[in-house]
């Protein structure tokens, strides 16, 4: 089935998402996805929009071409704007020219997130459900601050929003529960879910001190420029939340990140990792969720953990995950690497999703 | 939707499925799942029909008060039997009868299998999807022998063929590449497949010896009273065959557990563990299989591998397995303890899938 498709965003994460649809395309048209790029909303070089389809992979090429300084000469056919990031008025403009097409179309939602608000990405997907458009995102914050709020927008307008790659970095849990794990109950979850703080820690251990381990990483490009939001535990917690949000069966609106129990790697965390090593022990640091008396409770903590346990043994940007189930009993799912590939593919996964529910459903 | 099921098998697993259709109706009903058990073959016990439906909570209650001496007296509406496995006759005619009510109807195949054949589960499974029922079953047989030749005629037949159950006792493999991994290439996989296997040696790393650690099993109903299909790596290369010819797009009939290249623990076990640990590394029974110029190419062996890895951090009943792909990178997915809710759930849960799969197709 032909879906169009709608990109706000479109940095790394976009383009190979936009590449690995025309390299597997025949794949996905056997599986009935047959999609056709009408817009895309870019942080520097404006929008494009057009109902007959856009060569996205054509325009990856030449936005890689344009030096990046932020503003430039304008290719044929795009636009070049300054920003912080898209512009949001790009974005709502691009959600409503596509849904003016009156056929079934997807928001693929990849802009920078402020992880401790979860925007703009709350309002693009808000806005693309609100006008009869599915949402398919990388961004953890609508899942972290406003999942079951924005599914039922979607419920209302019969469309789907889905997130796969927003917190294992493209391996399946939310789909693993779903579609996997029918009439089963979610108890808790404990997991390592950031991979910048679990390399520095596995760093240290091994005779850096933190702060040269994240000179280096940041020159290797592992940790972020301002790698805040890493350490302090934000991204963690934003994770813990969007899981806790949909995972369990608890009743209410959900928890926000700012809603759990969070810790970061601190100033003290080289003799934090000594002390554990002392003791056969390795550091994690560990996110955790239950269900106490009803209510989502949700923790993101520093934590020594046996090296030999499913955790324990995470070396390098890997991340893993224990769902605690009633029938099916504790699952672990790891991811041992991480890639972009795997990012964009979480994007393609949910877009099958989509088409195969269109089609079940019509 | 109402669908009715046939049990073939009333054992252990079997027994536990029906309960727990009862214990979660009302959340299987919302999923569009109404069940009708309108057929159960026992091994011991006779063959009971009714197209009006059969209440088998309440004859699991039965048999279970009956003393187990392979004949006795019949309870009202159970007629008795001996014999080593549930009659094939018996199953035939159930399949029969099952298909004359002209209703989408499910064959629940739970009898006891011989693992280096396949059968009679191979039978049994063809019966039923040539009649036109859909199969679940938790036997490793039908898949491990014939998975791709079950799968074209239940393609004909338009029916299902399931078997989530049968290689990682419940938790999804099968279903977490079909539903969650659309357009994904599986490359190869490698795993600890075997639980009895695994408790053995890290039984003997603690210090028993292997004739000891089975005796003990063997007293605490871990090690079957004839443990040779696990020790001899059967159990193992069948599921290792049936994943391979399931996950991988090779052309051709597939493997067989014959084609499995296979060892087991071994006499000189005791002295190959010790020797493993002095290296610091655990010796483990590693299935793996990979695509070697197009054709499926599988082992079971014995190998030394790191205690902080995701196969040498496992200890006790716990099976995983990292599965190769192409797009989502390498992903490890653990079972840290298996139980038989969990392998009865992996029934309920192809049973979901079927109607979903009904529901959707008409």
């Amino acid at each position: 089935m032909k879906l169009n498709l709608a990109l706000a965003g479109f940095g790394n994460v976009a383009r190979r998402f936009v590449r690995l649809l025309r390299e597997r395309e025949a794949e996905l048209a056997a599986l009935g996805l047959e999609p056709v790029i009408v817009g895309i909303a870019t942080k520097r070089h404006g929008a494009l929009f057009s109902s007959r389809g856009i060569d996205a992979v054509e325009q990856a090429a030449r936005l890689e071409r344009i030096p990046s300084t932020g503003s430039g000469q304008a290719s044929a056919g795009v636009r070049i704007e300054d920003g912080v990031g898209v512009p949001v008025r790009d974005v709502l403009a691009l959600i409503s020219k596509t849904a003016d097409l009156w056929e079934p179309a997807v928001l693929v939602e990849t802009t920078v997130l402020d992880i401790t608000a979860g925007e703009p990405a709350i309002t693009h997907v808000r806005a693309a459900l609100t006008s009869g458009l599915h949402v398919v995102t990388a961004n953890k914050g609508p899942a972290a601050f406003a999942a079951r709020a924005l599914q039922r927008i979607a419920a209302d307008r019969g469309v789907s929003f889905r997130f796969e790659g927003a917190v294992m970095d493209g391996i399946p849990v939310f789909n693993l529960v779903r579609e996997t794990l029918p009439a089963v109950r979610v108890l808790g979850f404990e997991g390592v879910l950031n991979t910048t703080t679990n390399q520095m820690l596995v760093a240290i251990e091994r005779g850096e001190n933190a702060a040269a381990a994240l000179a280096r990483m940041q020159a290797e490009g592992i940790a972020e420029a301002d790698p805040s939001l890493d350490l302090e535990g934000w991204d963690a917690a934003a994770k813990t939340a969007a899981l806790a949000n949909v995972l369990f069966d608890t009743p209410g609106p959900g928890i926000t990140p700012h809603d759990v129990d969070r810790e970061g790697l601190g100033a003290n965390i080289d003799a934090r990792v000594r002390e554990a090593a002392s003791r056969g022990a390795r550091l994690k640091l560990m996110a955790r969720a239950w269900i106490d008396g009803g209510r989502a409770r949700a923790e993101v903590k520093l934590r020594e953990v046996h090296p030999s346990g499913p955790f324990g043994a995470l070396d390098g940007p890997a991340n893993a995950i224990r769902i605690d189930t009633d029938l099916a009993g504790p699952i672990v799912i790891t991811q041992l690497e991480g890639s972009l590939t795997a990012t964009a593919y979480a994007l393609v996964s949910d877009l099958v999703g989509i088409a195969r529910r269109l089609q079940a459903h019509g």
